[in-house]
C-alpha cells in the first residue's frame, strides 16, 4: 500500500527497486547484479539468456522445470538446446556433466555451455553446499557456467541452514533465479548474477524478453519486504514444517506411502490407483507419476496446522472408500 | 485486499478471472476471447504470434510502439518482420497497406499478413470508427488480418465517445492488446480475440513467451474492478481532461508551442532549445525528437489539477530563465 | 556438363527442375509436391518447419540425426522442441508416440504435433512396411503427423525390394526428406510433401532458410540422372551390398564382432578398445560408442570390392597388432 | 572433374578447402578465415550471426539485400533487427550511422552493433576506398562493427581497380560475404572473416544454419579455380564491360532512358510503360521500381557482345512497337 501513494520513475528507476537490491547484496554478502522479473519462467529465461549463443546447450535433469513445465520457453527464446539427463533424485551428478564434454569442438553437436541445476529440485530433494561447490568445479573445469532455478530457493536455505553466501557465492554458482511467488508473494522473480559481469546485457534482454514491468516498485517493494526481518526465511521454514506435519498425518494412513521423509515443502506420496481421482477432486493437487499413482502435495507460507489436520482427514477418508 | 482472501485456483482457473473476462464481453457486447498477461510487449507479443508464421510480415507505422519500443522483442519471438511505413501523424493510410500486397507470392520477400495499428497513436492522434474500417477492409481484402495495439485504447473510447463494439468489433478488428497499466493497474494487460479462433493457441503461445501469471487472479480482479461501473473511462476521460488543460495552459508560455491540440491524455510541445534538458531534469518527460525539440507530457488517471498548473509555473520558469 | 550449357531461369523456374520433379512423380506414383535444399539439414529444418508451431514438439528417438548431428538446427530454426525417446534400435514404437499425448492440452507442456522416424536408421535398422503403417496410425490418431527423414531412404528402398508408393505413400507418410548426395550427387537433397498441401508454404520457408538455390537446375540435373534407369536403386543396392561383403570379411577377424548383420550400408562392429584409435587413424571412420568401443562402417555407392578387400585385410593387421 | 577423382575427408577437411582458403589469404594478404556456405542468403546470414545478439540491430540501407530479398532470413536466424535506412543511390552514409548511435543504452531500443553495406550496391553504384574506410571508422567510434555484402565484391574490384587488401583489409571491414555463384560458379559463397577472431565460433553457426556442405570440396575446387590466374577478376571485368556496352547501345533507343553510366554489371534503365511487360516476356528481368518503369538489367561473366547485341535489338523493336 506504501509503494502506491505518489509518483515514482518507472522501469526500475526508483528507490523500492534500489532498496531490494540493496536487501539481496545484504543477505548474498557479495555485489551481485538484481533483475526483477514477472513470473519464474521469465526469470530462467532471462537468466540463461545472458549466458548462452543459440549453437550452446545447457545441461540439466529430465526433471527440470526448465525441461518440462515451461512449455518450450528457454530453447525458444535462446535458440539453445537443453540436454535432460536421467536423475532418480533429480539431482545432477558431476559426471553426467563430464560424460557431456566429448560434444565439445564438434561442429555437428550442441556445445554443452550451461549447466542448470534446481535447488530445492522438483522432487522435493536436496543439493548439499558441497554438492553444488562439486558442481560447480565440474562446470567451470570444462568452461561451462553453472544456473540455479531457485524458484523455492528459500526452502532450501530454511532446511539446510546455512546462509546464501555459503550455499550459493561460495560454491561457484554464476546466475540463479531468486523465487518470490511461491513464497508469498503477488508475483515477481529475481535473476542475480552472482558474477555481476555475467549481467551486464540483462536489461536488454529482459525487455526484449517481455519481462520489464514498467511499475516495477510494486515487484520491489515485495521483495523489500520479503527479505527484511527474515519474512523470506521464516515463511519456507514454515512450509517445510508444514510438509513435515503432513508427511507424518498420512504416512499412517493404509494405502498411503510417503516415499522419503520431505526435506522441504512438498510430500510425495503414493496411493491406492482407485483413490487419486476423488481424493483430486476433493481437493486438487498435482499427479506426479500416473503409472506409479504417485501424488505431489505442496505446503506453502500459508498452510496451517489445521489445514494439515483437515486434508490428512480427507485423504484418509477417501482412501479407505476406494482401497 | 479481497482477492487476496483465501485460495484459488492458479493460472486463471479462479472465479476473478471468469468474472473478468464476462466483463470484456459486455464491452465489447461480442464473443471474445481473453487472454491476461503481464505487460503491454507480452500483449503484443502474444497477439501477433498468434497470427503469424515466421516468413511473414507485419505492416505498421515507423512510429509504432511494436517497432520502436520494445526492443525487437516482437521480430525476436514471431521471427516475422515488421514493415514500418513513414506517417506524419502515426496514423497508417489504406494505401500505405495495398502496396504492400504486390510482395505477395514472392518467395524472396516476407509475405505481409498482418496490419497493425495504435489506438489512440503513439502521437495522441486518434483513428476515426471509419478509418479503422478502411483499414480493415484493405487488410481483409488482401488476405491480412487487423491487430490494434490498444494500451491507451480507454483514451480512445473516452476520447471519440463511441462504444467498443462499434469501434472494434463492427469496424474488422481481428486481434487487440487492451491496456490496464497505463489506466490505473499496478500490471496486467489483456489480449482480445475479437475473432475468437484465432485464439485457439493462445494459451500455449502465452506461456512459451513467459506471460502467464499463476496467481492470475490479481490480474484478474484489477480489471473486474476497471471495467466495472465505467471505471476504465472516467479514469481515461479525466487524464484527457487534464492534457487538454495542461495544453492550454503551456500553450500561453512565451516558447512553448503545443504543435496540436490534445486528442488524448499526451500533449506534445516544442521548447526553447536550452530549455529542454534543465526543464526534464527538474521533472523527468520523454524527449519525442531531439532536433525539434519536441517533447511529449502525458497525463494519467491520478493526475489532478493542481499537479498540471504547478507543472505549467515550472514550465513557465524554466523556459523562462533559458530563452 | 549438359545442364551447364546455355542459360536457364533461375531459383527452379527450368526444365531440369519441371522434369525432376515429374520423376519423384513417378517413382512416388503420387501428385506429390517436392522443394529441392542444398544438404540434408536443410531439408530437414524446411520439411519439419511447414509442419509446426513453436509451442509444438516433435517425438523421435534420441539415435535420430536431427537431435544428434544437426546442432540445434531443428530446434533452433522451427522453436520446438525435440522430445527423443530412448530406443536400442534407433526404431521408434507406436506406444511411445501414444505415451507422449497425455501432455495434449496442457499449456506447461510443450504440445506434440510431429512424429519424425528415420529409415533407414541411423543404426542401419530398417522399419518394415508394416512397422510404418503402425506409427503413421498412432500419429495420426493423436492429430499428429509423421515426417520421414530419408536421408538413406534408397538403401531402405533397395534392401525391402518395396516400391516408394508402398512403403511412404500408402503407409501414411506425410512429409519426408528424400537423399541425394549420399547416394552419390555431388550435393542436393529434396523434401517430398506426400500431402502436397502440407507444402503450399515450402517456397517461403525454404528462402527464410538459407536453402533456395538460384543455380537450381544443376541440383535438378543431377536427380533428373538419379532418378532414372534405376541409378538410384542400383547405387544403394551396391553399397548394402559392399556392406554384407565387408561384415563377412570382417566377422571372421579374431577380436571384431559384428553386432548384427547389415540391413543397410552401414556395419555396426566392436573393436578391440586399444585397436579403435590406430585403425581410425589408418583409413578415418565414426566411433559410435566409445565405451563399447563399437565403430561404424559405411559404404557407398561407389565402394569396389577391392575396397573392402584392402579394408577389412588392414583391420586384420591393425587388430592383430593391438589384441 | 578432378575434385570428383578418388575420396577426400568430408565437411571441409580436404586438401582442395585448405588451397582455396589458402588463396583468400593470399588475394586479401592477411590471415583471414573463411568458411564457405552454399549461397549468399547463407553467407551474409552466417556471417551476421557470428557478430550479432538478439537484442542488438544491424545498420543498412533500405535497398539492401538482407532487407529487400532474403525473405527475412538474417532476422528469423539471429533475432536481430535490421535498421533500413533511406539511400537513392544504395550507398549509406556515416552521418547516418552517427544517427542512430542514440539508441545505445536505452533499453526500449534494440542496440545497433553492426553497420552493413554492399559493395558493389544492389543500384549498381560502388564505394570508394575512402567511403568505406570513413564507414567504418563511424562504426568502430560506437563500438559497431562493419560487415560487406560482397556478393558482387568481384565486380567492385574490376571496376575500381584496386586490390581486395586496400579496399577490404585497411579500410577496417571486419567481416564479409564473398560472391561466387553471380561470378561463374555453380553454387557456393564465402564467409570471410578480416578479423579472424570473429570467426572462432562461425563453424557452429554454420552447421546450425544449415550450410555446411559435406562434400565440401566441390565447393572448395571451384573457389580455387576461380581465385587462381585472375579468373575472378576477368570474369567480372568481362561483366562490367558488357553492361557498358550495354548501356551503350539500348541509350540511343527512343524511350529508353539509362538513369546513370554504369560503374559495375548492372544497367538501369526507364522503358515507356507499356513496353517493360512485352519486354519481359520476350526476355525475364526485374523490374526495379514499377512505378518508374524503371528496370535492371544484369551481364554476367558469360554474356557475349552478340548477346548484347541481340538484346539492344530485341529492346529496340519493343519499345518502338509500344511507344
Amino acid at each position: 500500500m506504501a509503494a502506491n501513494d505518489g509518483h515514482a520513475l518507472a522501469y526500475g528507476a526508483d528507490p523500492w527497486t534500489d532498496r531490494a537490491i540493496g536487501r539481496f547484496r545484504e543477505l548474498f554478502d557479495a555485489d551481485v547484479e538484481v533483475a526483477f522479473t514477472w513470473g519464474g519462467t521469465g526469470a530462467n529465461v532471462v537468466g540463461l539468456q545472458c549466458l548462452l549463443h543459440p549453437w550452446q546447450a545447457v545441461i540439466c535433469t529430465d526433471s527440470a522445470h526448465i525441461v518440462v513445465d515451461e512449455c518450450g520457453a528457454p530453447e525458444r527464446f535462446t535458440g539453445a538446446k537443453l540436454i535432460d539427463l536421467p536423475s532418480s533424485d533429480a539431482k545432477l551428478l558431476p559426471e553426467q556433466i563430464r560424460g557431456q564434454l566429448r560434444a565439445l569442438g564438434d561442429e555437428h553437436h550442441v556445445q554443452p555451455h550451461v549447466v542448470s541445476i534446481t535447488q530445492s529440485t522438483e522432487l522435493g530433494t536436496l543439493y548439499t553446499v558441497d554438492e553444488i561447490a562439486a558442481l560447480a568445479d565440474a562446470a567451470h573445469a570444462g568452461g561451462l557456467a553453472l544456473h540455479l532455478d531457485g524458484a523455492r530457493i528459500s526452502n532450501a536455505a530454511a532446511a539446510l541452514g546455512v546462509d546464501l553466501r555459503t550455499m550459493l557465492v561460495d560454491t561457484g554458482v554464476d546466475v540463479m533465479s531468486f523465487g518470490g511467488t511461491k513464497n508469498g508473494m503477488m508475483y515477481g522473480e529475481a535473476v542475480v548474477f552472482l558474477r555481476a559481469d555475467l549481467g551486464a546485457q540483462a536489461r536488454f534482454v529482459r525487455k526484449q524478453a517481455g519481462q520489464l514491468s514498467s511499475k516495477m516498485r510494486f515487484i520491489s517493494a515485495q521483495f523489500e519486504a520479503l527479505l527484511s526481518n527474515d519474512l523470506w526465511l521464516r515463511n519456507a521454514a514454515h512450509a517445510n514444517d508444514m510438509a513435515g506435519l503432513l508427511a507424518e498425518s498420512v504416512s499412517v494412513i493404509d494405502g498411503v506411502e510417503v516415499i522419503t521423509p520431505p526435506q522441504v515443502n512438498a510430500v510425495f506420496a503414493t496411493l491406492p490407483a482407485a483413490a487419486v481421482e476423488p481424493l483430486a477432486e476433493w481437493s486438487r493437487f498435482w499427479v506426479w507419476d500416473e503409472e506409479r499413482h504417485l501424488v505431489r502435495w505442496m505446503c506453502s507460507f500459508d498452510t496451517t496446522a489445521s489445514d494439515v489436520e483437515r486434508f490428512a482427514a480427507g485423504v484418509a477418508e477417501v482412501v479407505a472408500a476406494h482401497s
